[in-house]
């Protein structure tokens, strides 16, 4: 029986929602209703047209065939209708409909059968004073994007400040920095960007690689106002003044749900709309998702919020099946991400170690540093992965991975986002299967080595310490420090000589020979390039009777990328 | 209590073994017997040796941190004793002793409390005349290495022949044709390159690639024998005679298990060492992985053989601990696999179209194609994939990929490699979860949309055509053949006019209302560039109750990337 389907908002959900349910029900009416001018468009997109990476804004608009996703598109490609420029004011549950304001003040009162909320999010705007100065943007939407792109364009911006850490700040800034040589810094009132995400050192090299790009942070420091005449000059945190003639706000984003509430529809404890795994809301003939509803965080089964583009399409695709009487599921989501930050790529899946305990979890966590493909094959980089886990169950609860083959970084993150949702162990991860071959990968990949890693630690065999335990250490200047450098003599001879009061090179394939050297009332640290021999070192000493040292996880090369300049 | 522990054979699987127990248990005794003179060698490194790509032969012994792994090494770093050139002649299991011979000629007994067999496989020769002759080699270790590289750096190779088209083949080829200029021709006895690998369709996308970079394919041709008189000088096929100066024969390799069958242990229905999941033999102290053992294909649940390197080292680390007392699994493998072609990358997990229907699965395939990150990102490639499927239980067996990106290809083959395990279906595949991020992946990424074809073919609502169908269809020259092109005028226009008689060009968005000018009594194909518009007109046409239409999968750019000269 032909349906009339509503769906209102038209960026991502809706829009796939609606081709989905037309290309099963052609015969049924489907409306699309958005406030905007603009539907169906990539705001992800956004950052890259700001740095030109993307020329036109309309590319953000276009199917990957070339197509402007405009009303006539839906019409004639679609058979959809879209009313732009249009709010919907109020859903009227009982006699099922809604009722709109055009932008020409005209109202009226439309029937629907079923109906589908995908209203998106805001970005959350600060409540500080100079908020609504001119050249204050969020980074949003088209108009804002346009907007950017003008005044950098024309040459109007020498200096930016950025307000906040996480992806959207990250991508703003590298488009500013990069492309358009404007004085970028980026304000975090966390100590730390990307907060939530990634631990405190996997932050740091990202910012380190931002840093070496221009890019400044000012870290732990809250913006109390920003002050101009007629457009912000000045942007005064509580530590500082720094001169802006552009502010992006990039503090997250918050949930369009009040037409839904105020409807009576229920809202989840995460202030989105609450929806059940068909992705239906507390009244059956309503669905909603995007970033206006809260799915599951499949990690940690409790009620979750992944405002994310890839999110939306794959909840419009399940509802557009539902809304044709299929049984689709949309279990919840595992938080996967990805942020490129000049030439690296950060990226992780599930929970870092700092959100795993917040959630409560007795969690542990392991860096690894290997190489992304075969040691001896010529292109090669870097790849640095932490491995979040429950100590008890064993169970994997996250992964992170930095690097500057950003590919490789993701590609190993995809891997373990496949399989959180079965909540596996670290076996499943130290057998997972990748392709091999030495051109792509490891014969023991990076992924497998982690895991490996990780249940050395866990059976007490691997005492690792991390860059920040060393770091502290080595700042505090204790007497009792030494390092046991366990690398060959032309790696770690110029160290002992330039800190010879606590630090000495034996390489592991001396120690057992001259174990009489190894100092036996000192803090003993022991370190290598990436980990592997101060860990055969540390089993080496063991078995010789010395259980205290511990072990640089990672290696000098995790060190350095986190800014330890030794 | 200390042990004594044996390891016979000591490349991949036997030296993990080796070290990984050492680990565990420092205090028992380990020996590793290999009749070469090398030990723990990147065996699957010898194309990229050969290429140039790596310089010295020592790099593919040599640590990451570039310590050569040689007896002084495994003495000194890991306290375990490496007899080389020395064969293991006779096991005696009743006194739990192996006999060796040296190469001096010396015999001796040692007795052991475990024993490891990773001896590894040995290259297929052909039982052809010549195969003998010098100048015929294969690429199985590093002494056959050096001898090819010293022949193409002295300049002693004009002409190469490469007998097969698998792994080694295609990676010999490369090295060949790519740093030497060698004329470089590859024969094949079946009708594909990398058969049982992936479909026909995508071998064909891997051979055009190589044959843009000059190597020559002879498909489905038998070579019946190699001539010359000092050395090799010509190869005689089925159907024609090539000129050679140097041939690598590569086809395949065959399991050392006579060392375990004469000992009367359990030989596996794949001819390789029979194992349980923990990796021991059918006697309970003696352990066998890498090469010489079958383990199970966790797509199929029979028992499988899977030679490859990255097999044999997460093997040898799960006997390492069962050595020690514990009770590591290793499950089976889903034969994930990938190959660098020049430029471009094929890969794969599970099993191929082909494969799978030999397996006596129902099974089908559907192929697709899509850019692998945001089409309106610069950096950008087309990836092929293709996903084969249960018909009834629509579990996935097996996906392949093809593309110029190698780490956009392989880290989408990963992601399912690493759930395949698991039996998923597709709905697994259409909702699985990959970092998002317009530089890395689309917001519904490749993936998803490979699942979601799949899906749509399983419902009946999508009725693919793939390469082979068109091209049989187009070479036919049936006058009631119809091309109905969906693409923009701009696209299609052209082809209209080149094919008069067979060619339409109705662009999607203007299908309803030209409805009238679709053929009704003609054999009718759908087109468009990926094959998203073409779906899209094919329900179009159903609405309108055209229901014989089928639609080319992956669109034109297949047709052209499987070499279809429209």
């Amino acid at each position: 029986m032909a349906q009339n389907v509503i769906i209102v908002g038209g960026v991502a959900l809706g829009s796939k929602a609606a081709c989905r349910f037309k290309r099963l029900e052609p015969g049924s009416r489907v409306t699309i209703i958005d406030q905007d001018r603009f539907v169906s468009y990539g705001g992800c997109g956004i950052p890259f047209y700001v740095s030109g990476d993307v020329s036109d804004v309309n590319d953000l608009r276009k199917t990957s065939f070339h197509m402007l996703r405009d009303e006539a598109f839906f019409k004639n490609c679609k058979d959809i209708e879209v009313l732009t420029r249009t709010r919907v004011e109020r859903i009227d549950r009982e006699n099922r409909q809604i009722h709109i304001l055009r932008e020409d003040g005209s109202t009226d009162a439309l029937p629907y059968d079923q109906l589908v909320l995908g209203t998106g999010s805001r970005p959350r705007r600060l409540p500080i004073p100079g908020a609504d100065l001119p050249m204050v943007h969020t980074a949003s939407n088209l108009n804002d994007a346009q907007a950017i792109k003008e005044l950098v364009t024309n040459g109007k911006v020498e200096r930016a400040v950025v307000i906040g850490g996480g992806f959207i700040g990250l991508e703003m800034a590298e488009a500013l920095a990069d492309m358009w040589e404007v004085e970028t810094s980026i304000v975090e009132y966390t100590r730390q960007i990307m907060p939530g995400f990634v631990s405190s050192m996997f932050a740091r090299m990202a910012q380190r690689e931002m840093e070496k790009n221009g890019v400044r942070f000012y870290l732990g420091e809250q913006v109390q106002a920003l002050e101009g005449a007629d457009s912000v000059k000045t942007v005064v945190t509580d530590k500082r003044r720094l001169d802006a003639d552009l502010v992006v706000m990039a503090v997250g984003v918050t949930p369009n749900m009040e037409l839904a509430r105020d409807a009576g529809l229920t809202i989840g404890p995460t202030g989105a709309i609450a929806v059940d795994e068909h992705l239906r809301t507390s009244d059956p003939a309503i669905y909603a998702g995007g970033d206006c509803a809260e799915i599951r965080n499949l990690v940690t089964d409790q009620p979750g919020y992944f405002p994310l583009g890839s999110m939306a399409n794959r909840q419009g695709r399940v509802i557009g099946t539902n809304l044709a009487g299929g049984k689709a599921l949309f279990k919840g989501a595992v938080g996967a991400f990805a942020v490129k930050t000049f030439d690296a790529a950060l990226a992780g899946a599930g929970l870092s170690i700092e959100s795993a305990r917040k959630a409560g979890y007795d969690a542990v966590s392991v860096q690894a540093a290997q190489l992304d493909r075969a040691h001896f094959y010529p292109k090669k980089s870097m790849l640095h992965l932490e491995l979040v886990v429950d100590r008890h169950s064993r169970r994997i609860l996250g992964v992170q991975g930095f690097g500057k083959d950003g590919d490789a970084v993701v590609g190993r993150i995809n891997a373990v986002a496949a399989i959180l949702e079965d909540h596996p162990t670290i076996d499943r991860l130290s057998n997972v299967e990748l392709a091999y071959s030495p051109p792509f990968s490891s014969a023991m990949d990076a992924l497998n080595a982690l895991a490996n890693a990780a249940e050395n630690m866990l059976d007490g065999r691997f005492q690792p310490i991390d860059a920040e335990g060393f770091a502290q250490k080595w700042s505090q200047g204790n007497g009792d420090l030494m390092i046991l450098d366990c690398r060959a003599r032309q790696d770690g001879e110029a160290f002992a000589e330039k800190y010879p009061e606590r630090w000495i090179n034996i390489p592991q394939d001396e120690l057992r020979q001259r174990f009489g050297e190894v100092p036996r009332d000192k803090d003993l640290i022991l370190l290598c390039n990436t980990g592997v021999r101060s860990y055969e070192a540390q089993l080496n000493l063991r078995e010789l009777g010395v259980e205290n040292p511990v072990s640089v996880q990672g290696g000098i090369v995790t060190l350095k990328e986190c800014g330890l300049d030794l």
